[in-house]
């Protein structure tokens, strides 16, 4: 008697998830210290000491109302300066109606869609995404049109214009990317904005941003604002603050897109309906106070480098990110993502097949696992790679 | 280009909200105590004690991973905590599992109606009744079925009865009632009970009880659960701990429930897709810990009695709510609600017209205003009963 909608979804089923619970029960069979699960990305680092002080001192000094209602967007002084801190990077003028505070990322992407489709519609994602897209999307009765991406991983402007229909409504982008770890630069930001200005109809481009503080190497994100005209924002802290168990996050709809007045007031009454309301009060205090803080990024880098090296020197091949939580390791010539990841399993080695990313021929490693288990996992990829022949890069 | 089902919606617009920008207005016209303004219930009381306490305590001794994600229905002890309290309340054996933590009620409703609804289903609502239940069932495709109380506001179970199709996957009960402020007794719940048992189907009730710790007059909500078998629960500490802007609280399956394997997975799996991911893991943790306290009710039920007083003295008729926050008076014979709200806005004197709540007729004043609102409104209830015509029964 439950819908027919949510059983086959039941059925399904996360793999995602399955791997977990194969690691916690690998852990429990070999100690924990012998299973090395690279399945989930659980952002581990505590939250800067930005968040803890303003956490504490809102906690100590309790005002009046500042656990009520506040108006359906958030604290217009929260979305004050994240509008001031956006248009310093962009260069755009960007007000505080243009943002709208949300219960996460993925809150923020379930209002965006509910503002954007009717039944049918279709989005274009690009491979390899976040599954959670497939979902979104579909609770809002439209279509995801998979578009997949080139061998770098960077978007494929060509492959793009060529999905596009009277139905397409939105374009989600993720960078950088889950799960390749892949920036994208100005120029291909600036080649879509092109075709997709070139269409007979408006097409937006959902600019999911929960890892925009996290790169490596030196590196920078360039501001999709600058780039792209029909553009809504759609940003989380979980990441950047280490905060995913609070939901505090933010949509953004840029002053260039030509449906920014239907699309702010959409956006916040999709926050109303949907369920969330408001984002959490306190939440949007500490960020509010936390705005220039980040995680220590040098140690997920750190880490990012440890296990990249593992996969590398034992044999096998990856793209190195540039950001992101996650490698996405090419699965070796001649097997199946779901054959390599059952000989990985057998050294305890656990990483989620491309499918889920709808990307066979990789799997997904995240690094945001204890230093102990990145060395320690050493020996199981040089294990993974003897038993498939291939040739080590460096002594194990 | 923003979709069309958003775009109706947004054009219809609150009427609620509609009142509390005219309230607004009129209080920048006329200065804030001269306007009274009963339009929205925003529970106005500070949380009590052992929410600050709880707040504090855990801001001051921060623990690694307590911002984290856990698990989608939340953190175990306190669906444990939440699961002990509901089985003393009922003498039912109702464990952890039961529970699902989410981001208020109205994200808890959420999640029930996209487990329960497949295009089309039926939900029955008994007016008046809170108006977002028609939102909340329309983003899952379902369908609304209004079905009105009597006189008294009690269910009809046999108008219920009638307005059964093998469509109808649910009903939704909401005691104390928003906006009548009634609670339903334990017969009409036994009623309800064997009259759905004795349906083609299983029809599951869902149980909204945001109020169930608001009630005056030394009564007692009679617990759902131990009435009503098929029987899903969703609750909010917004009003109960005053926390509406921070979006915690919970849904619960009877383990009664027909359903209840398919439908507790459901419910997480929901929670996670439609965007919520988990409720705030903060208040998770205050809310463990304040699952005995509540606002100071006694202050409400003054504030009650004072508007009460207002509208009966005046020569209003209206039944004298139980629970709740609101007064839901009758709108004096041969005129609309429109045009007695008209006429109340002269003196300054804000309501919500019944329509709002599927019931023309009668009015909604909230009562989580200021005492001295209440106090300096009597002056213009008097003012409209005069215009009215009306035979005040007490002094001015």
């Amino acid at each position: 008697m439950i819908s027919q909608n949510i059983k086959s979804k039941l059925a399904g089923g996360s793999a995602i998830r399955k791997m977990f619970e194969e690691g916690n029960r690998l852990k429990a069979l070999y100690g924990a210290e012998n299973v090395f699960d690279f399945s989930i990305g659980n952002p581990d680092l505590e939250p800067p000491r930005e968040v803890s002080e303003a956490l504490r001192e809102l906690a100590d000094n309790p005002t009046p109302g500042m656990h009520g209602y506040m108006s359906n967007s958030g604290y217009e002084s929260t979305r004050a300066a994240i509008a001031a801190k956006r248009s310093a990077e962009s260069g755009l003028e960007i007000n505080a109606g243009a943002v709208c505070m949300t219960v996460g990322a993925a809150s923020g992407l379930n209002d965006i869609l509910h503002s954007l489709l009717d039944t049918d519609d279709e989005v274009i994602v690009l491979a390899p995404f976040f599954m959670e897209y497939s979902n979104y999307i579909a609770n809002h009765n439209g279509k995801t049109i998979i578009v997949d991406t080139g061998d770098d991983f960077m978007p494929d402007i060509d492959a793009i214009s060529k999905a596009i229909t009277p139905k397409t409504k939105a374009i989600i982008i993720n960078s950088p990317n889950n799960p390749s770890g892949v920036i994208y630069g100005e120029e291909v930001l600036s080649s879509l904005n092109t075709m997709l200005k070139n269409q007979d109809h408006v097409i937006h481009v959902i600019s999911d941003e929960p890892y925009i503080d996290l790169v490596y190497d030196g590196l920078t994100v360039p501001a999709a604002l600058k780039y792209i005209d029909n553009l809504i924002i759609c940003f989380s802290w979980s990441k950047s603050l280490s905060l995913p168990g609070e939901r505090i996050g933010y949509t953004l709809v840029s002053p260039k897109n030509e449906d920014y007045e239907d699309l702010t007031a959409a956006i916040v009454l999709s926050n109303r309906i949907l369920g969330s309301v408001n984002a959490p009060a306190i939440w949007q205090k500490v960020v509010e106070r936390s705005l220039n803080a980040k995680v220590d990024v040098a140690n997920y880098e750190y880490r990012r480098n440890l296990l990249y090296d593992n996969i590398i020197d034992a044999g096998f091949d990856a793209i190195k990110p540039s950001g992101a939580l996650y490698i996405f390791m090419k699965t070796p010539e001649g097997l199946t993502d779901a054959e390599f990841s059952a000989i990985c399993a057998k050294q305890n080695l656990l990483l989620v097949p491309g499918a889920s990313f709808s990307r066979p021929g990789f799997c997904r490693l995240a690094f945001c696992v204890s230093e102990q288990t990145i060395r320690g996992s050493r020996r199981a990829f040089y294990a993974v790679a003897e038993e498939l022949g291939l040739t080590a890069r460096k002594e194990q």
